[in-house]
């Protein structure tokens, strides 16, 4: 028998139900969770829903990092929301100005050899110090803080062979940038992905964090690294070295598929304008005027990241019409820049220096002028996500941002007359861990202090047999969350307010869709074509769809994050058994099912009448057995209550 | 002849015109100018609308302080436009992440015995270093940069003396809090407030600047300070001291007004909400739980008003359920934060640090939770200026701020138990001139980079001799210009946008008002009581009522500063004879004017017929001759094309 791989390993000693078999349905034992404000709000409101008391899981995070300009009373009432709903439920909570749940928590809880759920898509970020960590929608994370198990399709497994050894001016975010490059928005569709060999010596704990994180881009279920002297390093910086084990793939271990990459030959690469996968060398667009130039997000959050910035331009002065901006991704980053003197080099060169959080990663301020060229060290780039409707968002490496904004112009940073710039990690950072509220030992009443923007979770009913009406929207491949619900300045304040934030849905695409979807009575369908719902793990992008009347969505393919959490909210999700039928639909077609009832899961073929067409479509039906219920109750809350109602510590919740 | 107090001889120094006998006009000239984002992108259009070229004026810098969140497009387009407008033009260019500019300006450029004029009310804050420095509107302002005088009434003057030595844990901010408490909002009608006495020994440059500021909430034309060894510090701090002057009234000075403070009295004192004259000593109100804690500002500018709260809370913790804002106010100040270590304690604390610039302030995030209370070192709380509607904000000194932040309550500072913290101001700081964009030397052509969030100044038409139409609005005494306009993280970037704007007009007050006025055909009028106007600069507060329609203010009182906007965009602003008529008009009466022509200015009395109620009223007409010219033309521009035309330059313009 074959060595075992390291995420097959990690699965393995989390196994609850199922077998590692391709693609069956097995169930993990969750260790720890974490929860961002964006999605937060509607976990919390779910717990309250679910008649949850205190959490299960080991260790259960609230970050505040999303919602945190607080341009009105909406983001401040949900932080108190959140902090009364972490003592009530037993969760440990991070104000705001502690920074980015990913690197947070990979610096004061983060453990080798954990599986962790959290309510945001770069959760899987923590596979840089040999977690299991996946993202995923706020139910199923509500339910994995009350100890239910994670329930998925068995992931094939990637191996990443890294040879070599990184080149001056190259760094981790041009080796996940090349990734993307060879494997697009999907190529990972439920992988995980393993990097292992002699290329990993010389990455940090934080360089593997740049590219687990952005392996989501890729559409992996995770990515998974070995816990390793590096990872010890990392973990006795933060005070915690009695956390550390070592972990590895076997030395003989074999992986689903592979493939290799020699760091050495790596050059310094750009997503051009505005997909992640657009990716190119730099050189091929070096000269292009720059704008601005963004450091920080959960994609590049190390201290690296801002250090060699900060060394770059010391002495050095930024043109007045570049805008570079520093966002720091943590408390203890900002603190070590303070103390290591990088901060001062910054804000002579003229670097502005915002709050710390996820900032314009997410629209949350910081958008470019219109037209103008952005280029940023986050993780996506999607058109409008910067908060400017047509911008030109670049996705690059610190490096390569930084000699940008020097030139005023896309610049290979090789081309820089400078040496590299040497940057060695302190010995020890400040402890975080103490500046996060712990859950209270004894219990406590605890009222949940609701403000104005708290509204409660809309109430869905139950599926009927008969479901009949119009294909309200017809969408191209590729929608992203974002586009479904965006993120932004104007939108995420109302993210714990349903009815609100359903004025967005689809936005960007079509700004009639919310009039007329309240207008329409029938139910409602959706045409898509493949990877709908990729991107960020926002449930809302569901939840408000079903909320508008959304019925059913029929995709060429979708996005494992978003498929669950349609099902999730009680949306019929199909795919096309012909993907060419996707051509024979037209918005406005009035669509019907003659009988749901028939429909009971296990990859039967359903059939579809176009009325308005006067046709019939096959339409591939690859639920199981408990989504075609969980759907048919109109959701996994109404499920669970109505199924397993007081005995709901007690059964598998799928 | 006795001798000359300090405003006098500045005064005397920049006479153009006019003497400086009571209540006279007079003419200044004026050395320096700024203007700040907010307000400088329509004295730039209002520069291009006049036709200028080379700015004239000794000193003329833009700064960018106020819209720098970015959460769209609009805020970078303002920021090209200006930078662009700039060099056109030949101003200095203080980009984002410099800081505010009142601090900025007397870091960089201030010099003792020079007027300055800016479009920003705050502008006064400069007399702290004995500059006459005085808020005015877009128009006043792009005028002093093509070198015209400033023309005003002359002022009365207060002297200030003061004695004594504050006490620990009281500061410069309950000075001012204490004279605001004595003189109201209004209080200080036309007068300029002088500081004089033994008890200015110990109260640095910054210090007074903290007095300076705030003296506009009083509705002071300006405030000024002497020339001392303080500011000789200050300038050589700042890398300077060659352009220092000493400069102090004359021993035996008189003021029209007299009042004195003994520093040692002073107490800890607070401005409760929604007002900054409800002032009460901070004991009567102590116990009272606090959200937030906000320190920054242009009110608390200096590195003290940073250090002490930052030396305060070393070694301890802020509350989880209490956010300490920490909104440094220039880049300067930052850097030396981050030297002394200072920023390093507040971030171990728990404090959250923010970008550079006028911030929550002005509503530009950092809104309280609806109704928690937020304790600020701002200068103003009016209702709903932090963002949030039914806000409760308290204007008090650092050290009271930080003392409610760290018990979670409000607190007199004098009951913590520890020593007050030891500060002394460090002998030099970063050089910020460097980082502010130069005016070319040699002027080339250069085009105004115009997004799509810059739209044209619209164009004003004249008066009719006969008005007539309905009072829209009924409006209160102390209408502040945030309530006919309103800033914040909604309406301010539409500042370089009027039409958008004008959908704010009165938003806080009467949200039908935007579109009863678009449907309204006849002039419209608006009543109003005592104060009309007071607050910020915004000559926005006068433009956007102009562009809905709005053509006669009839108020109790008026602002000085807002009563020269309404003049300048061709507003009829006039008193009633007698105050009691004011309870005679009702929302909706219409009125009229039958021959405007025979209106000449030089304080006649006119007459107003009330169709509705069949009556008439008296009203006094303060209004000059120009004035009323300038009002006939539609407002200052029409008026200085069309009378002036080409020989713009030689003339007198009013």
């Amino acid at each position: 028998m074959p060595g075992m791989n390291l995420a097959k390993k990690l699965i393995e000693s989390h196994l609850v139900k199922g077998t590692m078999a391709p693609n069956g349905v097995i169930e993990l034992k969750i260790d720890q969770v974490l929860s961002e404000d964006a999605t937060g709000t509607l976990v919390m409101l779910e717990l309250e829903a679910l008649g949850a008391r205190q959490v299960k899981a080991e260790v259960c995070v609230q970050y505040v990092d999303h919602n945190v300009l607080r341009t009105d009373h909406r983001n401040g009432d949900d932080h108190m929301f959140l902090e009364s709903a972490c003592r009530k439920y037993g969760i440990w909570y991070s104000r705001p100005g502690n920074g980015i749940s990913h690197p947070v928590h990979m610096s004061c809880f983060g453990v080798p050899g954990k599986t962790m759920l959290g309510a945001d898509s770069h959760t899987c970020a923590a596979g840089s110090m040999s977690m299991l960590a996946i993202g995923a929608g706020g139910i199923e994370v509500a339910l994995a803080m009350m100890g239910f198990p994670l329930s998925l399709l068995m992931p094939t497994i990637l191996g990443v062979r890294l040879e070599g050894e990184l080149q001056p001016w190259v760094s981790a975010k041009d080796v996940i940038l090349e990734l993307l490059r060879r494997y697009t928005l999907n190529g990972c569709w439920n992988k995980i992905v393993e990097y292992h060999g002699p290329g990993l010596d010389k990455l940090t704990a934080m360089d593997r964090h740049v590219i687990a994180n952005m392996g989501q881009e890729m559409g992996a279920v995770s990515s998974v690294f070995p816990s390793d002297i590096q990872v010890r390093l990392f973990l006795r910086q933060q005070g915690r070295e009695e956390d550390f084990t070592e972990l590895a793939a076997d030395g003989d271990a074999t992986y689903d598929e592979e493939t290799t990459i020699d760091l050495s030959k790596i050059e310094p690469m750009m997503a051009c304008p505005s997909r992640p996968d657009k990716v190119v060398r730099v050189q091929e667009v070096e000269g292009r005027p720059v704008f601005q130039s963004y450091i920080g997000s959960s994609a590049n959050p190390g201290l690296r990241d801002f250090s060699v910035p900060a060394r770059m331009i010391d002495g050095l002065f930024i043109p007045h019409t570049v805008s570079l901006d520093i966002n720091p991704s943590s408390r203890q980053l900002l603190q070590e820049l303070t103390r290591s003197g990088d901060l001062g080099k910054l804000l002579a060169a003229g670097a502005y220096l915002h709050e710390t959080g996820c900032g314009g990663c997410i629209g949350m301020g910081q958008a470019p002028a219109s037209g103008h060229n952005s280029l940023r060290t986050v993780p996506r780039n999607f058109s409008g996500r910067s908060g400017t409707k047509e911008d030109q968002v670049y996705l690059c490496s610190p490096e390569t941002a930084t000699a940008s904004a020097l030139n005023g112009k896309i610049t290979d940073p090789r081309r820089l007359d400078m040496d590299y710039p040497v940057f060695n990690e302190p010995e020890h950072l400040l402890d975080m861990r103490t500046l996060i509220q712990p859950p209270q030992e004894i219990p406590v009443k605890v009222d949940l202090r609701k403000g104005p923007n708290i509204k409660p979770l809309p109430v869905l009913n139950i599926m009927l047999s008969v479901i009949a009406g119009p294909i309200l929207l017809k969408l191209e491949d590729n929608i992203s969350t974002d586009d479904i619900i965006p993120g932004g300045a104007e939108a995420l304040p109302y993210w714990s307010n349903v009815p609100e934030l359903s004025r967005y849905t689809f936005h960007r695409i079509d700004d009639s869709f919310h009039q007329r979807a309240l207008s329409t009575k029938e139910d409602i369908f959706l045409i898509a074509g493949d990877n709908f719902g990729h991107g960020s793990s926002r449930e809302h992008a569901a939840l408000t769809l079903r909320f508008l009347g959304v019925r059913c969505v029929i995709a060429k393919s979708v996005s494992l994050l978003h498929r669950k959490s349609l099902i999730d909210h009680g949306i019929l999700i199909l795919t096309f058994d012909n993907p060419e039928d996707f051509d024979g639909f037209s918005q406005g077609d009035m669509l019907q099912f003659y009988d749901l009832s028939s429909c009971t899961g296990e990859h039967h073929i359903l059939e579809l009448r176009d009325i308005t067409r006067g046709k019939k479509v096959w339409l591939k039906n690859d639920l199981s057995a408990k989504e075609v219920e969980i759907i048919k109750f109109g959701g996994r809350i109404n499920y669970i209550k109505g199924i397993l109602g007081a005995s709901l510590q007690k059964v598998d919740v799928f």
